[in-house]
């Protein structure tokens, strides 16, 4: 028996989503709450990560997810069931990325007063996300092994606006040619900030490192 | 020594892609010429599966391809070194997908006149370029195994336009789960027409079945 709401996102009417993602970021400071959007092609393994993490962290803090699709409920799913924390699913009929109102309609509809760490799972796509502020915290994304290593010099924006690039589908580098050392360089290239995480969402590989980073981000920004 | 060109595109003015497709379709079949277009999430294989489709075909039809790309010249310089036919790199300028004027701009960017069967492969995304009719003769899509089989229930519009559905990277079934039967029984329920190839555009596995359905498919949509 799913627990788990499902929301039917309305298109923005307001011209400024920089200023409404910068009101949403202020306000998510001023409450001590933490906010972090989760991006990356389909199938990269945004949902799989993010119960990897989770089952991390929920006991030391209380986590709330909003799952942005097209359609389907797959990911609220998987996520209530195999972590039981408080999810919602969005559906933002058709549209292809988020910005600062729908991430504040998805937080109302999920409830944020217990809750002091929110992730947003945004759209599976490099391009549009990269281009909306949805106002949270930090951006991460994911990159997967099968994708290549040559994504930054295609989805540049995606890879210049993301605070942590996660590398996942580690366990899948003795078939695919991926230069980790060489992808990074051309991250760096766009966001001399970023930082890196090899994992493995399958095999938990690098998970308690990034989960570690993830918990102390959460903590330096709602001092 | 690059010999492609690269072209700016520019955002369309025009109010009904939908009938500035129907056009462009009519104007390939009087022209008897054949345009597919590519489509998938980035990093799935697309400009390799063409490399291994191109080397099977070029030698009985004239094949043009269109790369289309928000930045970078990556994909039109592989289809120049590893197949030798002409070729043109889009820039989409941040755009997120294709419509049928700018299919048009790429066609007379390319130019047509000695090329019967075009190829554009669309930005790297399951959700835009599946809203816009390119004009295009026919559509393909590409879903690679580490994706995940579940993607039909996420970007059900992708697999309802897409006549062709091509698995590949099937070379790395050994180390993800991926139900091929399970996949097709998804998309038959969205497009009971979609023909389906399982191949391997690394090893090669299954591409003389899709390139010899791909020069079918010509013959019979420019007689």
């Amino acid at each position: 028996m799913k627990k788990f709401k499902v929301l039917e996102i309305k298109k923005s009417v307001f011209a400024s989503n920089d200023k409404d993602a910068e009101e949403l970021r202020k306000k998510l400071k001023t409450d001590h709450k933490f906010l972090l959007n989760l991006m990356s092609s389909p199938g990269s393994g945004k949902t799989t990560t993010l119960v990897q993490v989770i089952n991390r962290l929920k006991d030391k803090v209380n986590i709330g997810v909003m799952e942005a699709d097209i359609d389907s409920d797959v990911d609220a799913s998987t996520i209530e069931d195999e972590t039981g924390i408080k999810v919602i699913q969005l559906h933002t009929g058709g549209m292809c990325h988020l910005d600062a109102d729908m991430t504040k309609q998805g937080m109302d509809g999920l409830g944020m007063k217990d809750i002091q760490f929110g992730i947003l799972e945004n759209v599976g796509n490099l391009v549009c996300p990269a281009e909306f502020d949805t106002g949270a915290t930090k951006n991460a994304m994911i990159l997967s092994i099968p994708e290549g290593d040559d994504k930054p010099l295609k989805y540049p924006l995606m890879f210049e606006i993301s605070d942590i690039v996660i590398f996942n589908k580690i366990d899948a580098m003795t078939i695919f040619d991926f230069d980790i050392k060489k992808c990074e360089e051309r991250i760096l290239r766009l966001n001399p900030n970023a930082k890196f995480f090899p994992i493995s969402a399958k095999t938990g590989e690098g998970v308690d490192e990034l989960a570690d980073y993830l918990f102390d981000l959460y903590k330096k920004n709602t001092l």
